[in-house]
């Protein structure tokens, strides 16, 4: 077999046989083929396609890439989560606690934060103590333990899809639904879920920017799971708008911790809803039925104490969260409603707080963030805060904040 | 600017502006756009196409990449020639004694071979004390008292091209007409000349396989042309049989000399039409005029003569030319009319022979190779000689050679 023909098999529109598919992905994994051909295959794949049966062979190339859990390593009904990214996402660290105090096991893997959506894993590691890094064996004990784990990807998983996704970022071949589908679906079933929800976000500063190509990518992703045995749940949600008040690390487990502890709004009911479709699924019960019994752990605190167990059980002490004391308020300077909080703009406003990074070398702070006062919808008069900015340094970031407001 | 915003461009078939033409391309040259990031934009390059404007700004970035000669390097009528690869072709050996005795200038750059199609520079280093390596002065120098030089591709002309072609031909991204066509048009439009022909090879062997892209290519190369005030002469030959009756550097040479001495036959007739195609444009005379200036410099042998002073005043002596004296005669197996005699299997035999090489690294033997001894269209009867196998080795090629005639 030959890399060129390949390449010019898939640059023609044709379709690669099961075979080419291994020996240009794996020949890529074991350093046979080159960045700069696995780049310009990808390229043609992004612009001519892959049908299904292309979309399962690389899909499974990739989960058996590396080391891949089943029925037998998990006990009990196991469910999984993922979410295609947001700015104030933490709805797994709330999602986890209270299907795990509902019985079910929720392990997942998860990433470092990079530009202006942050990372759980960057999240957890604010908890002082927390081991984010777990050997499989100590992931698995969690998870039979406490009903929810989470730590660190390994380069253990889907090794195929870590170098496959690297090389994607930097060479512009990211936007392909295929390839998006993949790659998510791999690493979901590394983890052996029998249930899968995936929170798809759509939005202008998400990777999906339209309706149709959500709807794609989902039925792409149920028949990926299919074929495995595996039922995906796809919810599609709105990323215009931060997802809660808190962004930034320390501030949004402190969040996390909150909505556990009863409060209401839009996070809350996203958090009530994934949850309640996870565990209709995987129960078969009605959603009606799956509401009240997510919402009943939250009320009696059952999902609260969940939370604090799995800080505890992998180290970490949830007292000990520190967030700055430097905290600046940032008043409207007009009065109106609140059209639109952008989600891409308070995502940057963070970054620059120093609560992600721009490069992945980056050191972040995870005491720093923002706070909204106000939601979209709410009227707002002059000289009312619209958000508290919890810094280490001195500057100024009260125009760049405002600006992420849109007032009429 | 940013390479992934340019890349995604393009991946949506947009055009692309000069500037970013600059950035990406340039930013390649000098290292700051890795090899991973141009292979896929060339790969969306070569999928959704470059228009006039932005293969013009490639063209333009590539020949100002490094020194170029203009009007006042070279005295006289400055005429070019290009062929874009055949097995056998030495018409540039021919045709560039042919003009320079008529007094036009005729400087060319030409390349080593690799693969089945051989280089014209490896056939002028059969020439004992022949020097392919000259300095631009050298260059220059030689043009202007013989009328014709030849030489190797130097670093200083269009290195832009030099790194974009290596990418090409490793990432599946060479057929794509407007990067062939700035490749080439570059090339030539560094040396300067105001004539430049062209010998387009057409068939499944070359790089252009049907009649609708050799016409695009055509095209195509001459509107370059005609922004640089440059004659763009295209002549689309078939390259699906050899060219003349020699296959080998050193029997190359000597057939030539042969072409030059009076030899007739069909690469005879090509070199006659070719050059006379150049001539007429040059001087702007008739076809019929020019043809007959061409033959009378054949007959008086003026153009030998030209050919000679061409080897002497590059420090080579034709008469020390070696070729091996281990000479197998192939004989046919039945009789019948020759149909066919495949280039790409005689280019392949000639390389097992030694003459060519497969990687970049391989050493040659200028003093094998294949000669012809029937041509296309010959009856030939059992046990009549095919063609004979000038040898190094003592190996058995018969049957490879014999696969090569098709006889009905």
């Amino acid at each position: 077999m030959d890399i060129l023909a390949i390449i010019d098999k898939k640059r023609l529109g044709q379709v690669l046989s099961d075979k080419e598919i291994k020996y240009a992905f794996m020949g890529y994994l074991n350093g046979d083929i080159k960045d700069y051909q696995m780049s310009s295959l990808l390229m043609a794949i992004v612009i001519k396609g892959f049908n299904f049966k292309e979309t399962l062979a690389l899909t499974d190339l990739m989960l058996k890439s590396g080391k891949f859990l089943t029925k037998k390593d998990i006990k009990g009904i196991r469910v999984d989560k993922h979410s295609t990214g947001g700015v104030g996402d933490k709805t797994s660290m709330i999602i986890g606690p209270i299907l795990a105090s509902l019985g079910l096991k929720m392990g997942k893997l998860s990433g470092k934060g990079l530009g202006f959506t942050g990372g759980t894993i960057d999240k957890l590691d604010s908890i002082p103590g927390f081991k984010t890094s777990l050997s499989i064996k100590e992931f698995i004990k969690t998870l039979d333990k406490v009903g929810f784990a989470e730590c660190a990807q390994t380069d253990e998983f889907t090794p195929l899809d870590k170098v496959i996704y690297s090389l994607r970022s930097v060479t512009g071949t990211v936007e392909s639904i295929p390839l998006i589908a993949s790659s998510i679906m791999s690493k979901k079933l590394a983890l052996g879920a029998s249930y899968i929800l995936i929170d798809l976000k759509l939005g202008s500063g998400a990777l999906i920017k339209t309706r149709e190509d959500a709807n794609k990518l989902s039925n792409l992703m149920k028949k990926i799971g299919k074929a495995y045995g595996v039922k995906v749940i796809v919810e599609i949600t709105d990323m215009n708008t931060p997802l809660g008040d808190n962004i930034g690390n320390a501030l949004e487990v402190i969040e996390a911790y909150d909505i556990l502890n009863g409060k209401k709004g839009n996070l809350y009911e996203l958090c009530v809803n994934l949850s309640a479709k996870l565990y209709k699924e995987a129960k078969n019960v009605s959603m009606k039925e799956a509401k009240n019994k997510v919402k009943e752990v939250i009320d009696n605190k059952k999902a609260l104490n969940k939370f604090l167990e799995f800080i505890k059980s992998q180290g970490g002490n949830y007292n000990k969260i520190k967030i700055s004391n430097n905290i600046k308020e940032v008043r409207s300077l007009k009065s109106g409603y609140i059209k639109e909080i952008d989600a891409k703009k308070i995502g940057v406003l963070s970054l620059h707080l120093g609560a992600g990074r721009i490069n992945k070398e980056d050191n972040i702070d995870y005491s720093v963030g923002v706070v909204l006062s106000k939601h979209k919808g709410d009227y707002v008069k002059k000289g009312d805060i619209l958000c508290q900015l919890y810094q280490k340094n001195d500057k100024n970031y009260a125009i760049e904040a405002r600006n992420a407001f849109k007032i009429n």
